[in-house]
């Protein structure tokens, strides 16, 4: 896909107004406060996922609403007082198998995966999260449940368990719970960009080819799932945009990041037709580059992004940052 | 789609057997009463729909759990004791609006569409009807939301729904309770094939090119959506074989049509890859063939079946079934 | 498919130079009195449609050159002196069942639908009319048959036929003929439009998401078919691009809107690649707007448009309108 | 493409019955009766093609229902008395233009490609050859135009041509009118046969890849186009099966095949989805190999068949023949 | 494809800055030098195509590094001191058998058209040049081979072929030497607009819809092949733009157009994804227009451009040129 | 994709006769001995990939023809005597980044992965491998480079350096030379097949979906690439079938696998058409089924195969295996 959003030299200096709800805040302070009335219930169960360096955990956390979230915590083996590094997953995908998130712990770090709650079965090797909420008339996919009312929207759930991954993981054996950073790309990128801005006190954000960020203008720019999903609601529920531009207000990662303070390092394609990259800066450019932030531009590429490339750099800029 | 099944010929004598579970009847027995400790609770709403031929009612009653289903109710106005034809409709799409259903009440029919909950999204006007269960990990769309046991399936609540469906249009003003009939395509030919195997005494039962036929084998011939989001989530969930077919044995529209007795009219699309002609004579020759069943073939059709075409099949078939 | 036209904002405000060729009142003017040296020859066969509340009649009248053409007619049973509704087909498709079309009927209009000529095999239930003029070397399809002279082209015939449709109509018994309005979606929104600016005495013309408008732009901003034929065409006949253009300058509905006077309902899909949207606002704002003229936007909606919420908001419209 | 018709290794026995009308012969008998009734009236008209070697001539001949027909003649500058090669085209293309046909001619060989009426708008550089025919409900595209009744068939009319064009090629200057060939690739290798079968002294057929062959089997193997013309229609007009199969009996190639006598040198692709390799070997055994004849069996190939090879198989197997 | 690029009337001034290295001369006349220390050994055997009125030859001669490059020769019967045309080839393909290339020799031309190093197994009838040379990580396809050094890249070997075949033609039996033209589509027409830049005393080049032109521009406007593999190289190797787009400016048509003087006869399709019509008005500007150099457009084409039409233009053009 | 291979439940008894050339056991002597006269040379360079519990390596060794290959060793940090697993990787694809092969390391291995040489440019993070040879006219990918002729197919390099890697593996300090296996996907499948019978004293191959087996067959049944590259060089280079299937009967895995005696742990996915399931099973059972061998059966997957899942079942099958 060649060029299609705003002009390459352009998207340094995006800064659309976003159309941010008054009560963004006091919805998600009522949001975490009615999570947090239960109990986080964290439970670790050892696993053997045949890693002789490197100690692998089945975590349960009670997130939102206090349903059970499965995550996978991994840490060199006997190692304590960690850094440690919490990621969100792609759309579609679960927390996987031990064996595949080794990069942070072999460096050094405890690492926690969480799942996404009902998803994990359209690639990769699975989640094991229900999603215990129902919805209204739904496009296939997560995009629309529950899209006609903030409360429903199949995203406060998600990045409230993100919220209460975070505090999950200060819990854990092994971690040194002033220093944690959120990581993930795409959906886990948006989640990653809404805890930033929900928890104060991370120590820095990754977000990858972030979705779910400037989504009022992701839907005329792009006809791709999982966006297109919301534009298949209102093609459908014609004359209901109001009410869902006003749903997707809330859980907008762009809007969240407004209320972010830890450093960032964002990742962008400018070929990416999945999460275009007027969206993404415009999350970028909205965050406000507190000292130590940087966007890596992939000039040549769609919703891969950096790929492999990730890695390296967010090792090296997050330990520099670490000190 | 040329031909890709099994050979036209042979299609008529197909029958495969068939992996029926044991306590079928039990399993629905118990669903079924345990719905049934609901109150049935049916609200009819008049409503303007511009019609001075066809009144237009606003139903809704309680489905699978006491869950509000939503249905379109319309009949002749003023016209009373009529036979009833209970409609189900397609895979992705809802009741839609009252002005989309008037053939049946044109010709003297009491007629009922039941919205499919959590659907109405994907195409045309839209539905009402929530799904207020959750679902584990489970691919886009509707089949595999719990399909990792028969008891959490999404359409053990949908047949349900269904059964209500009946039992609901027979309270209606206007309507003669013997003389109930169900109808339906795809999706709604494989529900309205379920309520005939669990409803004993409807008059007649008239899917078109119905999905939900012979999945064991389904997912096996065709990649198409629906049938490929249990193809989809097998992929992933690898190794759960054998569970999500225990599940899907449950629900399956060719094992309940094998406890129907109400005389059928089938029709069948010989180049359908949505709904392999091979499923759809699997439950045709399941159903047993009543005096005045029929299969009614669309030689180069795909999955649109015999279309407009259907109706006045239908409503000439049923006219003279009912004397 | 996302926004891909002008910008939406400035869609309203679209008002291109139309090349308008000078003698298009006479071509048309000839075009009518040629055919309305053939008798209309309206024949009226009530047919056995199953429906009890409203009768159908197989209506055939001469059309362009005195070609028969077929239409169905409807009315509510035995009523007298109806505004009536005269409807044209999408592109392909024919007149259908007579099932097909209970709406306008249902809420107290006569109502008759056309088919076009030649079409009706490509979806649907099919159409009965043929078109007995033959054509140059053409593109598969119907666009560029006859492309090469206005005096040859397909549309003339359909446009053509499209008066006598309204002719006929207020010949029937049931019709008040001072109260005929057109109506149509694609290319039925076209000839409606069309025949708005060839028949002076319309009530209303209901066209949605119309085909055929400003077509110099067209077939640079689309690949999509039916446009795309007309593409195809002068890709191997290069060189005939001043010809073919002009001989669509005959038959483009936004330049015969500029005649038309009748209260208008547009509506348009602003993600409609078929009719694309600028196509749209060009003939809408080409009409002129009479006193009650509206244009519906559905902004999430490609070729579908507003789909069946159209008819409520049609019929409201027209009873309104009707006093 | 992969193999998808029958085992490579039995398509040479594939002999199926073929459903040959009784009527065949006097329904050809009178065609070509009635067409004969017109002059055949040859016009040859020098045209500057800016070859120095070959000399041009664009030729008119009445065709069927006298209508003109539009072909090139070429041949070596000066020569007389040669062999002549006729030429039918491919489905959708035109005649183009003389540089485009110089093998023949440069072989030393009189040459003539035929126009196909009302094609020539689809690829290449086009056609000049109109249809004045009508035509009922059509799919767009040639291969339903008439087809509800053999009279109307549009192959009635092509094949006509054909023939007439062979009757055109021998009153040339510079042709030997006994020693005249016939070819052409997919339709035009149908033709090829077509004429094969309808003119009793040809030198020689070399169809390429043929269309138009056993179609009663193709439509159920083939979704390509156009065969896939005739299942459309069938699919929106159902029920006409048996009319429609009975309108393409008369213009099989592979019907009219068994009535031809001359050698032929046939060509078949085992990947070709357009023209399926059972539907050649059909054509081929129908025909009976007489005495030098050849099918070339190209087993890696779709429709392209043997493509630029074949010219110089052609070219040998010819010049052999001729002696 | 609609119109994707610059507006179609702001083509004509198209005149972007071009990224020209500072050796680019030095770098060709290093090139050119080492290739000269290969003996040319034109090798020249007899074939028999089957044509009476053409000779054709097998030609051979050292390309770049002195690798043996075959060409076909054709030349009518006979004919001596002829102006000759030399013709490149397009992506993927080779020379293809000698019957396939008659029209410049039937107008009396001295013709020779080169295999493409490497290619001619992608479409047609094939090639018979190997390209000895190796190649680091690469795309599937050519424009990668050795994209990381100007010094590696593939079109240096194959310009430089180019080259040594105006150098080979002009020692040809038949070919006057000061009468020679070069042509080619896509990829061969930016070939040969590369070996005008390189050759001083071409009489024409006649590029048609010229790839390899302005290709840091080319790379961001369009996804298709073979422009692609560059994108492709680029996303994966992610990184290199800098290096990747040095090398490919010693490569660019468009840079060496610059140093063109022959007149020229270009054409374009203004709906041309594969080569966009930017990247070959870049080209014609930058070319300078000497006297009789013309841009053919074709305003509703693809990559096919003016196909069949071109040679009639070129060969009166090149007529009217050579006086 | 749906089944479309040999019935599934026939396939553990597919067993067809393998053209196995008769001197292929001297052509690969010949091939291993030409490329041991030059020396091994392996180089050893540590990286500093971040990784505190694993270290890595840069490796260069000499392949075929003494050319340098690239190749990432790890181990855990400071680990001597390994076990250890070499990898090759699938098409299009290179070594990557040192981060992405922690799984092996981790669980207390050696573990080397080698590029492919010229590959690594299609997907991922690379390759660095360049590929000296040239090749004659080919498709864009590697299948049809040199293939017409054994000693020139890109295979017979890329095998000879999957031998230098296992060769290179046992002199690395840390790696106990006499346990050593080797594994990869689709074409590290293949390579990993071919190089077990290849060198006598493995302990264990691994291969995934391997590509390159039962070529003969393969190329007859899917279209997707890469089989498909020999297709489309057939469909072009008409009548080199015998050539072409000669050259592959030499680097066919499932011919190299009849001269292996390691244990073997394959896997297959039932919906593959990239390496349809025959193809495999060809190879499996030609293999022999030395004791400890088995097929794992993804019975809907397509070529993603067991995915994630793979790497558990390997490391607990090999850790059995070595006791």
């Amino acid at each position: 896909m060649p060029f299609f959003d705003i002009a390459a030299d352009a998207l340094p200096d995006y800064r659309p107004a976003l159309a941010i709800p008054d009560d963004l805040d006091a919805f998600w302070a009522a949001t975490l406060a009615e999570t947090r009335e239960h109990d986080l219930d964290v439970r670790v169960e050892p696993v053997d996922a045949g890693l002789e360096l490197v100690e692998a955990f089945d975590v349960t956390f009670a997130g939102f609403g206090g349903h059970p979230v499965k995550a996978w915590y991994l840490r060199p083996r006997g190692a304590t007082a960690l850094p440690a590094v919490v990621q969100y997953v792609g759309y579609g995908g679960g927390r996987g198998l031990p064996h595949e998130h080794l990069a942070w712990p072999s460096a050094g770090y405890a690492f926690l995966v969480m799942d996404t709650r009902g998803q994990g079965a359209r690639w990769g090797t699975g989640g094991d999260t229900p999603d215990p909420a129902g919805t209204g008339s739904s496009v296939p996919g997560f995009m629309t449940r529950g899209i006609d009312d903030p409360a429903d929207h199949y995203y406060r759930r998600v990045f409230t368990d993100g919220v209460r991954a975070v505090e999950a993981v200060r819990t854990l054996d092994g971690v040194d719970p002033a220093r944690v950073a959120v990581t993930g790309g795409s959906q886990g990128g948006g989640i990653s960009l809404a805890v930033a801005g929900l928890v104060p006190d991370l120590v820095a954000v990754m977000p990858d080819v972030p979705f779910l960020c400037h989504m009022r203008r992701a839907i005329t720019i792009t006809a791709a799932h999982p966006y297109g999903e919301v534009v298949a609601y209102l093609a459908v529920h014609r004359g209901r945009e109001e009410q869902v531009l006003r749903t997707l207000s809330y859980v907008d990662a762009a809007h969240l990041a407004t209320r972010a303070s830890a450093p960032a390092l964002f990742s962008v394609g400018l070929m990416d037709t999945i999460c275009p990259p007027s969206t993404v800066y415009a999350a970028f450019n909205a965050y406000g580059h507190p000292a130590g932030s940087r966007i890596d531009v992939y000039r040549y590429n769609e919703h891969e992004g950096g790929g492999g490339f990730r890695w390296p750099e967010q090792r090296a800029w997050l330990a520099a940052l670490l000190g």
